[in-house]
């Protein structure tokens, strides 16, 4: 891995990186195509250090994870833009995390519930009264037929960077360069 | 291209896709790498049925898209998590768009200063009072002394997803199963 050409930007707080992680809703998983890589969204949890999503058992988003299990993992949250009287100085402040690393089905029902659980935690806070039976899981078939596959991507890489909000420079609608 | 899984999911509305990606300030570039694919959050214009965005002319990126031309372009809005009292029903509503096509540098001063113009229309509209000069553009150079490069990516697919969100099922903080 190449470092990071802009290390003003980089993040090293650790805690900062897992609390960005755990409170995200949205990543962009990236694997490897023929063609065009292929890059899909996903809800996921973040969860002893690795990223934990769900999907079918079939597909192609399965079938290229088969294929090669060396994947990508973008978060990124924009803040918003940032105002300059210098054009080029416009800019976005932001967080990102970029992880790299390998990803595998899990095999076990009892650690795929415990994913579920958690998935449901995250994005249905308190709205089951009863923690997830591991049979749901286990015998659960998709509109398509396909079982659910649970996967856990554990990073080799993991990279944040960050350009903080200059509240002074947060574009609103109807500002103009130059007043204030 | 294989075709998608999920037929039903599909969007063929085009003047609905157009808007989306329009509007969304968001898109993750896939790139190919040597060992994992590479997934950059960026901002964009959707113009004349191009993705345009801009960057250093040097950099991981710069050179992973010299190196291999054929990218991807995802953009993805949540509309919200709906709730089902059968936990494996739990579902977000979305749309995605996923373009796959060549990416190339913009070789012409004039050109990337329309598409530089069309991007300060985007993110700060109303902010300048005057049309951005080519001269700003070509002469701008980076702290880390690199010039503005803008990319152009033309789609050889594009495909677009929605799962609309069913107001009735979306999931509001303190909401329990089986209660109205």
């Amino acid at each position: 891995m190449r470092a990071m050409r802009k290390k003003a930007l980089e993040c090293k707080d650790t805690d900062k990186i897992n609390q960005f992680l755990t409170d995200s809703e949205i990543g962009f998983l990236g694997v490897a195509d023929e063609e065009y890589p292929y890059v899909v969204p996903l809800n996921y949890i973040w969860h002893k250090e690795r990223i934990y999503f769900h999907g079918a058992n079939a597909g192609k988003k399965a079938e290229l994870m088969r294929a090669n299990s060396k994947v990508s993992f973008t978060v990124c949250e924009e803040l918003g833009i940032m105002t300059s009287p210098v054009p080029a100085h416009t800019s976005t402040a932001y967080m990102s995390v970029m992880i790299f690393g390998q990803v595998k089905q899990i095999a076990d029902w009892d650690e795929a519930t415990e994913v579920m659980q958690k998935l449901l935690d995250k994005y249905v806070p308190g709205y089951f009264d009863r923690p997830l039976a591991r049979s749901h899981v286990e015998k659960y078939r998709s509109k398509l037929g396909s079982p659910t596959a649970v996967y856990c991507l554990t990073p080799d890489v993991l990279t944040a960077k960050e350009s903080p909000l200059e509240s002074d420079r947060k574009f609103e609608v109807g500002m103009k360069a130059g007043k204030k």
